[in-house]
């Protein structure tokens, strides 16, 4: 593999970059749009989300129709995400169709936003609204993230309520849109076999017009404190738990040494949550995970089992909280960083894993990192490291739910 | 990539086949079994993927500690499933550690089986039947197999029931062991860079003892009848439709014009289904897929949505599927082709992926078929294919069951 990092300004702010390997047998293209549901309004919640579902609705000489057999038609495989912080719409294809998808997801990020097609989606966000509360982890998931964040934009949902989207006018979603979706608030993130620079006039050509808006965030930090609550449900038979902690940020250089522990802790095999909860039978699922945003982070621990022994599954977390720093070997931590260069091997593999890699990246932090460079930063992680962030990050929880099933 | 097919049979009768490419970063091996709930005595419906989980718990000589810490040692990715007819254990690292894994894998294949960790594993299997009640779809997806297939193998559950793990007893376990995980019945795929010579040695110190037991599988067809039903749960807040129609098998060749059918109809994005119902914001979800099983296969229609609105939502699945053959034009088809061959050479990739499909289709089958083959056979089929095609198979349904919220 010979890769080549390249990378283009437009005068609008536009920030195009690019992983080239001339050797790859497809290519990825990424718009990437620094917004999500943090970067709301509270009234207008879910807008980020909807936005991106009305962004497939075609523009004012493109129907959606044609949009989407545009992208059928070279065999893409094209899709969209938004999350509290992102929102993205990609495509991957063979080398041959990579200006044709380029050209589709430019013109597509100027969508018409009609009033037909704004009432039609109303309905398809409301209706997954309502199939996500079939969901325990979903519901329980959701009112951790509420408690834990109070009134700061990250407890928003991403989905937003029926109450929000219900309320959702058209002209508050253009408004959105004029704001967020600017010049420089955009990375397009491609990554495979491509003539850069060709690509860079064709985007330029697509996407010269835009305005930059110079739009922020707001980065205060919350104050996180949930505390312990608990949701019954007739619609669940399983005890669900949920807890929140204070974690590193994407930007914060422990956030390594963060993700290290949460695997130690709480990797789906082989970890401490799984020797001790579900390798005895204690627990169904118990997992950690680390998320870390702009600016905040949080450790999240999870675990599900039977009602009855929920207080002992609870006490076992506790205990393996409290055990977890004086209990990491070196070795602990020598398995794991081959683990990561195994997985991080595996993920470099295809064109359109690394163009994800590169747009998040470059989105979070404005800066390229090679895999390699990340590879080696995590590998020089050592255990005073660990013990260092877990001093400042001791993964305690701040909020702590439970879902249990309704007494019959 | 320069890839080369090679094979290896045992005089036991197991085989050893691979993809070497040594231009690859990484290298796949898997065990395949051809052995799944469809080839167990209903008695004892579960015991393969019980098993599945045993087979983790160590070997006479290895612990179950040692065995997992082994593989996190080289940083492997390794994890194992069990379906109705296969059931697969794999591991995918750097090419250097790729002997350590295929030897953790051929142990690993002689377990202990004690009754300790029977007894432990049996709790876990019980929590995972019970989770799995949380899931609407999956309620629904059981009821309906069981529904369709009757008395037939083919209904078992992959889990098991409650009542057939709690009654299963070790020595049926192992009595179900020896005879399915013989020589002759397990198939060792690998991919990517290795010396594949060397690899064969490898295998046959560790299973060159291995007895082969000529085990078949009862490929008597069902005869399915399953019927209009309707479950209730207070748990559930929204519809959930399924049905079940006769489709081709694995072994049969008209499955290329089968899947092309499934995907003009239900494909998650730009299909029939998708247009009718889910554009329109009628319903939330709307897919078909199409299962082909050794000597057998179904067509799955799916949908969710308002309870309020479920007549509604299946007239619309009824009208799609009768009007879908005669709609069907060569420009749906051409689109469709180029899609399958972006996948095809998105799937082909990585390694740990071609593994995955040799050892599918070699258990299926017992031949090997290179990607651009499969490619070529698909580009062949017709207007005419997919009309004599749907002629034989109409996805008519033949089994439909609703999953209903419970009045209040």
């Amino acid at each position: 593999m010979s890769i080549t990092f390249q990378q283009h300004r437009l005068p609008n702010g536009l920030t195009i970059i690019a992983e080239t390997d001339q050797a790859a047998h497809s290519a990825a293209c990424g718009f990437f749009i620094k917004t999500g549901a943090r970067d709301e309004a509270t009234p207008i919640m879910g807008v980020s989300h909807f936005l991106e579902h009305m962004m497939f609705k075609g523009t004012a000489d493109l129907t959606a129709e044609a949009l989407n057999r545009s992208f059928d038609e070279v065999g893409a495989r094209n899709n969209a995400f938004t999350s509290n912080e992102m929102t993205c719409f990609y495509a991957h294809v063979l080398p041959e169709h990579l200006a044709r998808v380029v050209d589709l997801l430019g013109r597509m990020m100027r969508p018409a936003l009609n009033d037909k097609d704004f009432t039609t989606e109303k309905g398809v966000i409301l209706e997954e609204i309502a199939m996500y509360k079939d969901n325990p982890f979903w519901v329980l998931y959701e009112a951790c993230v509420e408690k834990h964040f109070g009134t700061h934009p990250l407890s928003h949902r991403v989905l937003g309520t029926n109450e929000s989207i219900t309320a959702l006018q058209r002209d508050q979603m253009q408004t959105y849109f004029n704001t967020q979706y600017s010049a420089d608030n955009t990375v397009v993130a491609l990554a495979g076999r491509m003539d850069f620079d060709k690509v860079c006039r064709q985007i330029e050509q697509l996407c010269g017009f835009w305005q930059p808006t110079r739009v922020g965030r707001d980065n205060a930090k919350p104050v996180p404190q949930g505390g312990a609550f608990e949701l019954t449900s007739e619609k669940v038979n399983r005890a669900y738990m949920l807890a929140l902690c204070e974690a590193p940020a994407m930007n914060d250089d422990r956030r390594y040494a963060a993700a290290l522990l949460t695997q130690i802790l709480g990797a789906p095999d082989n970890s401490r949550l799984h020797w001790a909860l579900i390798e005895p039978g204690l627990a169904e699922e118990a997992q950690a995970s680390f998320d870390p945003h702009d600016g905040f982070g949080e450790f999240f621990v999870f675990a599900s089992g039977e009602p009855e022994r929920v207080d002992e599954i609870w006490a076992t977390i506790e205990k393996e909280l409290s055990t977890l720093i004086n209990s990491i070997t070196q070795d602990d931590l020598d398995r794991l960083l081959n683990k990561l260069v195994t997985a991080a091997t595996l993920g470099g593999e295809r064109p359109a894993d690394r163009m994800h890699r590169l747009g998040r990246h470059w989105t979070y932090l404005g800066k390229y990192v090679t895999l390699e460079q990340e590879l080696e930063r995590i590998s020089r992680v050592t255990l005073d490291d660990l013990r260092e962030t877990h001093q400042a990050f001791p993964i305690k929880p701040v909020t702590i739910g439970r879902l249990m099933p309704s007494p019959r």
